[in-house]
């Protein structure tokens, strides 16, 4: 059995998006952190660093395994399955490039952009600047990379195409738009009309309480 | 030959302890961030994000490999070399799991610390505690890691801690000490130790202007 704990976030989108691609079962555990539950002990016993999302893999020999940050998840589940990771070359080091291109770089702008626009409790002008241009920033890098390549780290479908979505998908949070970086939205159009993108992001809205 | 274009700084001295540990000889290029030297056209060329550390393969066959983000230059030389990153299990996907905690976690929150401190053009006071606040609780989990590890994914020193190593090596910077955390402070004495880290500041030491 997989379970995964997750949330309709930038960051949990990408596991149920490479499990629903390379036809896993899975049963998906809402913790909503609008409610601050990634933050209460049951979960701090999942995962230490209090968040979203989570893989529990109970389907291997010995103790189930226990993972946290998504990026991890999906080299995980690309290796248990053989899919999605090429196995050598430049293509594989372009799929590690990327996805630590991701969290390190356009993640973080993106997540501060949209807290320090929306959430601080008050306005801080330079941060503000800051992470805006440090998000609109790492999109032009992005849209240079897909200038030249049908796929982030080249002509196939990768994990890496699956990290980039997740921030793009909640790009309005961070207050980006594609109107300036044409070769982002192109490939953005190509991998949110694919069916497991679509299923993948109905089961992480249906966590969404309608209250 | 491996040529690495790198400075004194927390994501570039990865590579060479990398190298070092594995044996491999490179040659070292610096680039002056503290002059902009990594904004200039001709690096771009090399990585269009404009960051510190780049590493150049040109043993392999066909055109050399441009490759840049120091995690997954670690991971690359990892698997050129067979060493440093388990080859399945569960200390694999804690390998994973800590690159990332670094890439996403940790290290942004050392790096934005510092520069709110130390550099910002005017105070931005709720970015300072927000940053600060974030450096310190990533560095409590890690010291819980590392309270029931000897090395950050498990009994072997891996890749996972060549990356820590790179802001905790440059706390200062960030304003964070190991006063309260003291599994990572011995982690940290024994890393820091080694003959491999010794050697690889030294040679990025040395691309420090003296002037």
């Amino acid at each position: 059995m997989l379970d995964i704990y997750a949330f309709a976030t930038p960051n949990s989108i990408k596991v149920p998006i490479a499990l629903e691609e390379l036809g896993l079962a899975y049963t998906i555990h809402g913790v909503n952190v609008r409610k601050g539950e990634q933050k209460v002990p049951s979960f701090i016993k999942l995962n230490p660093n209090a968040k979203v999302p989570v893989l529990v893999d109970s389907e291997r020999h010995g103790a189930p395994l226990v993972l946290t940050e998504s990026a991890a998840i999906l080299i995980y589940l690309a290796e248990k399955t053989g899919k999605l990771l090429p196995a050598a070359g430049e293509e594989r080091a372009r799929v590690f490039e990327q996805l630590f291109f991701h969290a390190s770089g356009l993640g973080p702008a993106f997540g501060q952009s949209g807290f320090f626009q929306r959430q601080a409790s008050e306005p801080q002008p330079l941060a503000i600047q800051r992470f805006s241009t440090e998000a609109k920033r790492t999109l032009g890098v992005l849209d240079g990379f897909l200038a030249e390549r049908r796929f982030i780290a080249g002509d196939d479908y990768t994990i890496a195409d699956i990290a980039h979505f997740g921030w793009l998908w909640r790009r309005e949070f961070a207050g980006v738009t594609f109107d300036e970086t044409p070769h982002v939205a192109r490939w953005y159009e190509d991998v949110a009309a694919r069916p497991a993108v679509e299923r993948a992001i109905a089961r992480v809205n249906a966590l969404i309480p309608q209250d």
